[in-house]
C-alpha cells in the first residue's frame, strides 16, 4: 500500500518539513562541542514550553521510558499513592503503581468522563495518608483530559507529590508546571509539539529529587534512571549512555517553531482546530465520545460509533479508500479520533479529517448529513479567523 | 564553534546522506500499513547481517536498551555466570551480573589485551556449574576484539547460553550468529552499520526464550522487556509502545546499503581501514595500544600514548584546531582512537585521521614523524587497490 | 506571512517528499562517472514518459527555455507557420514566430474554447504552403486542451513540422509522441509529473534535427542552443554548460515515482481528479470556465467567477484566510484555477481546493453551497474508489 | 561506480548540509507571498556579497545565461570592445564579442599568465575609440586571476563600460563591485559561494542599464533578457518566467551560511587553503601551473603536469581508485586542479586532495616525495591556525 495522503493520527503525528531537516542532520559525535551544545539548548527550549525551572532529562526513548523510570524513582514499597483513571492510560499507571509494592488508591470514572478536582480534594480529605498522586493530564485514546490546573496546586499545598503524564498534553493545553507545583511531568515530542517519536521530555522539582534520592529502589546504573542522567549528565557533563543525535536535531527543530509561533499561540490553534472539529462532527450528526464537552481534548476529537460498525473497520476504511490515516480508542471503546495536532491542528486539515471520516461511514451504511458537517465546519472556521 | 569539517568519532558515526534521507523521511502513524511493512521488512534485513533465523527485536533506545534488558530477562538469582573482561564494557557487564543478583565468575585481563578461548576452555572445565558466558565481541574504548567465533561453539557444545555486546563488532568483523551458536546477541546501529544512534538490535534464540520464559524476574510490562516485544508484536502484531519511526527508517536506509554492498565487503573495508590506518600509525612512530595486531579491532584503531601527553588534551587539539573529531578512551587509559566505521571506513579517511593525530601530536611537542607516517599509510591503501 | 498548509497551485506544484530528498542530494561535478549515468538515465526516463525514441535534451532553466530555444532551431525567415490560439500562451507563441521572421498564419478561438482538428485540416487544405503547425497541449492559465492526437498525425501524413509546447499535458493527459508523429515537444517538470522547476525537456524528432541543421539561424554557441546539446553532449560526451546536478537528481526522483505508478495510472488519477473537482465545482453552484467539459484540461479545473468579484481577491483571500494557494487565470480571464497536478491530483485533495474556494467566495459575498459541493465531491470520489 | 568519497572538483562544489536542506525545502508556487518575499531577501543577499547597490538579478540558468544574456544586451553592431583573454574562458568571450557583431580588441597571453593592468592602460592610451572592456576575473580552468580591483576603477575613470565574468571570483576573491566601479558583474552561485549550479547571479549598475535600453539588439521577451528581469519583476513584481523555486531556497541557505561567517573571513579561508595547497604541491616536487604565484587563484590550485602523464589519466585514476573527484583543465593546459571552493576551502580538505593527487601520480610512475608535501601542508596548515 502506498503512504497516505494525510495523516490524522494521534501520534506520531506529520511534522513540518523543517523538523524533518533537523531529523536528517548530519550526525555528530555526541562529545563534539557542538552537539554538546545543543543539547543543552535543546534542555533550555523544553523547560520553556513546560515553563517550569525544574531540571529537565531528554531521555531517549518513548515517552513511555519516562514514566516508568519516573514512577520507578518515585515510588517505595508500601507508599500509599491516588491514581486517577479515566482512560486506558491512567488504567494502566495503577497496574505499574501497585507492581512496584505501593498502596493503591484509584478514584475511577468511566472513560468517557473526567476524574474532578472536587472528588480528588473529598479523597485526599478522607485520606491524609495519600503521598503522591498521579494522573494523565491528557487520555490520548479517549481524548478528554483532567483539570491538573486545580489538582496540581491542591496536592502541593497539601505536600502531596505529583506525577503527571502530559505525554498528549504540553501544547494541546494551558500548561504552567511551576505555578501549578507539578513534581514530575513526563511529556512527548511526537504529539502537539510536532516532534520525532523517540524521545522523552522529563522535568523534576526539588522536592521530586529529594524523595526519588531518599528511594534506595529507585533505578541506577539503568537505562530507566532519573538519577544516573542527574548526576551522570547534568551534574559531570557525561551522557549515561549515548543519546540519539539525531532525534535531539530534530527535536530542536520542533520546539524552534513552537517558541517562534509562541507557546500560547500554539495552544490556542489546538483549540481552535478542536472547535471546528467538533461542530462539524456534530453537524453531519456524530456524537461526540466526551460526556461534555468541557473534558474534551484539543488535540484529538474522539467521535462515539454506533454498535455495530467497528471502529477498527472505519479507520481501515478510511486508510485504504481515502487516503486518510484515523487513529481508533486502543481499547478506550467504540470509538474513531481525529486528531489535530502538531501541523495538523488548524484550516482545512479538519475539513480533510471530516470528510474521511464522513464518507467512509457513510460508505459503509451509517446515516450521516456529509454536507452540513462539512458546511458546519467551514462556517466555525471563517467565524475564527475573520 | 562551528561544525567540525570531519568526524571520525566512535560512534555515533558520520552517516550518508542516503541514511539521513531515510532519517528525514515524513514520519507515518506507527500503524500505518505502510509502516508495520517498513518496520517488519527492516526486521528481516537486520536478520541479515547478523546471519541468523532467531528472532529479531528492534528495542527503540541507544543499544544499552538492549543490552541491559537482555541481562535482566536471563539473569536469575544465584545463576552462575562467566562474564569476560577486556575492558571497561566488559567490566560494566559484571557489575550489572552482579547487581541482578546472578553469581558473578570474571575472566579478566589487561584492556590492552584478549580473553582467549583457551582461558575460557580451562574455566568451564573447572566451573561445569556456569550457566551462562557474556562477553563483549569489540570493545570500542580500547579497540580490542573477543574471538567469539570459538567461544561461541565452545558454549553451545556444552549447553550454556551466551549473552553478547556486539554493538559495535556487527559489519566491523567476521559475523554469523547462527553458526557459532550465539544465544543473546544485541547490536548497535550507529557503528560499523552507519545507522542512526537511537535504536537497538536484538537476537534471541529459543534456548534463550526458554531460559527468559522461565525467570520470573525477567521485565514485563516494561521499557526492559524482551517478552513485551515477543508477544506483543511478534505474537499480535501490537507495539509494546510507539516505535521511533524516524529511527527505522534510518535504519532501513543504512541496511539497504550495507546489503547491497554486501556483508562480507563491508566487514572486508572495515578491515583494509584498519590495515591502512595502523601502517600509517606505526610508520609515524606510534605504538598500537593493542599487545598484538591479533586482537585489535577493525572498527577503531588505539594509539596508546605517551604518559605526558592527556588523551583528552589531543582529542581537543585536533577537534579546535584541525576540524576533526576523534575519540579518546572512555577510561580505558592514555589513548586516542582513529575510527574507521561505517561510510569513513575506507580510502581517504584514514589519512584524515592520521594527519590530524600527527599534527596535534606534534603541535603539542610529541615526535612523530608525519610524512613518512602517511606516505606508508598511503602506500598500503595504494597495495590493497591496485 | 507563514508558508500555506496546502499548495494547489498551477506550478509550480507540490512535490512529493521522496523528490524533495533527490534535489537535496549530495551535489556531485556534473563530470563526475556517476553523475554522468544519473544524467543519461534520467534522459530515458524522460522518453519513456514521453512515448518516443527522438533525442532527449534536458536544457537548464524553466520550461521556456527549451520553447524559445526549439523555435528560434526551427523558424527560418519567412516561413509559413500556422499557430493556434485558444490561450494566453498560444497567444505568445504567436507573437514569437512573428518576431523570429516567419510568416505567422493563425486560426485563433475563445480563450474559454479550443482550436478543433477539423478548423486545422479545413485551414491546411485552404494553405498548403504552410511547413509548421505550433499549437499549445494544454492550456494552464485558462485549463482547457487541444486535441493533439488528431491533429499530430494529420500534419505528419502532410509533411508539416510540429512545435508542440506541452509544458502541463505531459501526465496530464494521454500522451504519444512517436505514434502522433510530434517533431519537437517541450515539457516541464514542475507540473503533472510533481518535479522540480528549473529543467525543460525536450525532444527532437529526425526530420526536426533537419530543419534545425538547415537553419542557418538555429542558435549555436549560445544556452539556447539545442545544436549544442545534440553535437557536445549526445555526440561527445561534454557538457555544454554546467547542468544543474541538483535539479536533475529531483527530475529523477519524480520520473521514478511516475514510472513506478504507471504512465497511464498517472494519467488516470489526474482525469478522476478532475472529474471529482468539476463535479463538486458545478454542484456548488459554480460555472466552468471551458464552453465543454471535453475540451477541460485534467490538470487543472478553472471556475469563471462572476464579474464584479475579482479573481486576484479570491486567491489572495484563500491564501491569507485558510492557508491554501490557488492560482488565478495569468490574464486569460477572470477565473480562478483549481489545480490537481503531481502529487495532489487525488483523493481529498480536490476537497481541500473546493472547501477553500467555496468558503472564500462565501466570505466575499458570492452564495455557493458549500455543502452540497463538497457532498456531491465525495459522492463522486466515493463511486471511483468503491 | 559508487559515489566519490570526496568531491574537490571546480565546480560545482561540494555544498554544506545546510544548503542541500534549502535545496530540499517544499516547493512552493512562485507567487506564494512566503516566496516572493523569499526571492526578496535572497536579491538583496546577493548584493552584500558582491558589494554594490546595483540592481541584482537571479536568472534563472547556470552562470552562462547571465554571461550570454549581459554581453548580448551590451553590444551593438560595430562597438570597439576590447577583451582581456588569459584562458578558456576569456578566449570564449571574444568569439561571442565578435559573433554579436562588436569590433573585437583583445589583449592576449599565455593561459599560465594574466593580463596586467600596465598593458590595458597602455592599450586604452591607445585606442580610446574602447568603449567596453571584457574580463574573467578568475580563470577557472587554469587557476589564474586578473587584477580587477585596479583595472575596474581605470575603466570607470575614463567612462568605458565593464563586464565581468566572476563566476568563480566572488568569495574567492576580495570583491567591491561599487568601490571598482564594475558596471556588469556575473557571478555563479556553485563556486566559492558553495551554492547550488542552476542560478546565474547579475548585477547592473546604471550606467550598464543606460547602455542596453540604447540597445535595439538587447534581447527582449527571451529567457536572455535582462530587461524583461528588470521591467517585470522588478518594476511589476510579476516573474518574466518561473523561477525554480529549489534553486533560489538553496542559493538563501548558502548566502546566509557567507553572510554569517563574513564575507572577508571566506575569502580569508580561501587563501589560507590555497597557501597551504601551493605549499603541499611544491614540497610534493610539483610545479604550480601559474607563472608566478601574485595570479595564482585561491579556489584551485592548478599543478602542470609533465608531458608524458595526460591529466585525464591522473583525474580518472583519482576518482578511480582513491574516491576522490578531481578536476583537469577543459583545454587549458596539461594541468590538474586541486579545488578548494566553497565548504572545501580550508582544514585537512587540502591534505585529502593532496593525498589524492600524489598517490595518483606515484601510481602513474612521477616521482613525487609524497611524505614531505604533506608535511609541508600540514606544516602550513599549523602555522595558520596556532
Amino acid at each position: 500500500m502506498a503512504a497516505p495522503d494525510f495523516t490524522l493520527s494521534a501520534g506520531p503525528v506529520t511534522v513540518t518539513a523543517r523538523t524533518l531537516a533537523g531529523l536528517g542532520k548530519p550526525i555528530l559525535y555526541h562529545y563534539d562541542p557542538e552537539f554538546r551544545a545543543t543539547f543543552t539548548r535543546t534542555q533550555d527550549k523544553v523547560a520553556q514550553i513546560l515553563k517550569t525551572s525544574n531540571d529537565i532529562l531528554l531521555m531517549q526513548g518513548e515517552a513511555i521510558v519516562g514514566l516508568e523510570g519516573a514512577l520507578r524513582s518515585l515510588i517505595t514499597p508500601g507508599m500509599p499513592v491516588l491514581n486517577l483513571v479515566q482512560g486506558v492510560f491512567g488504567k494502566g499507571t495503577g497496574y505499574w503503581i501497585a507492581d512496584f509494592g505501593a498502596e493503591l488508591h484509584e478514584i475511577e470514572v468511566g472513560y468517557d468522563d473526567a476524574v474532578t478536582p472536587e472528588q480528588v480534594e473529598a479523597y485526599l480529605d478522607e485520606h491524609p495518608e495519600i503521598r503522591m498522586v498521579c494522573l494523565v493530564a491528557s487520555e490520548t485514546p479517549s481524548g478528554t483530559v483532567t483539570d491538573v490546573s486545580r489538582i496540581g496546586p491542591m496536592c502541593r499545598d497539601r505536600g502531596i507529590l505529583t506525577y503527571v503524564d502530559t505525554v498528549s498534553g504540553v501544547l494541546g493545553m494551558p500548561w504552567e508546571t511551576d505555578e501549578w507545583g507539578l513534581d514530575l511531568c513526563v511529556a512527548g515530542a511526537q504529539k502537539c509539539l510536532g516532534g520525532p517519536p523517540g524521545i522523552a521530555l522529563v522535568s523534576v522539582s526539588e522536592r521530586a529529587w529529594e524523595a526519588i534520592y531518599a528511594n534506595p529502589a529507585a533505578p541506577r546504573d539503568s537505562y530507566l534512571s532519573l538519577i544516573d542522567w542527574k548526576e551522570k549528565w547534568l551534574g559531570e557533563g557525561r551522557f549515561p549512555y549515548t543519546p540519539s543525535v539525531s532525534d535531539v536535531n530534530g527535536l530542536e527543530a520542533a520546539l524552534d517553531q513552537a517558541l517562534e509561533e509562541g507557546v500560547d499561540a500554539v495552544v490556542a490553534r489546538h483549540e481552535a482546530a478542536a472547535h471546528v472539529t467538533r461542530t462539524g462532527a456534530r453537524a453531519m450528526g456524530l456524537e461526540l465520545w466526551a460526556v461534555r464537552e468541557g473534558i474534551a481534548s484539543a488535540c484529538v476529537t474522539s467521535i462515539r460509533l454506533p454498535d455495530h460498525i467497528d471502529n477498527a473497520l472505519v479507520r481501515d476504511h478510511a486508510r485504504e479508500v481515502y487516503g486518510v490515516m484515523l487513529s481508533h480508542g486502543q481499547g478506550a471503546g467504540n470509538l474513531i479520533r481525529l486528531s489535530h495536532m502538531g501541523p495538523t491542528a488548524g484550516g482545512l486539515h479538519s475539513i480533510v479529517g471530516l470528510a474521511a471520516l464522513g464518507r467512509s461511514l457513510a460508505d459503509l451504511g451509517v446515516t450521516v448529513d456529509i454536507g452540513a458537517g462539512l458546511e458546519a465546519a467551514l462556517g466555525a472556521l471563517s467565524a475564527q479567523r475573520l
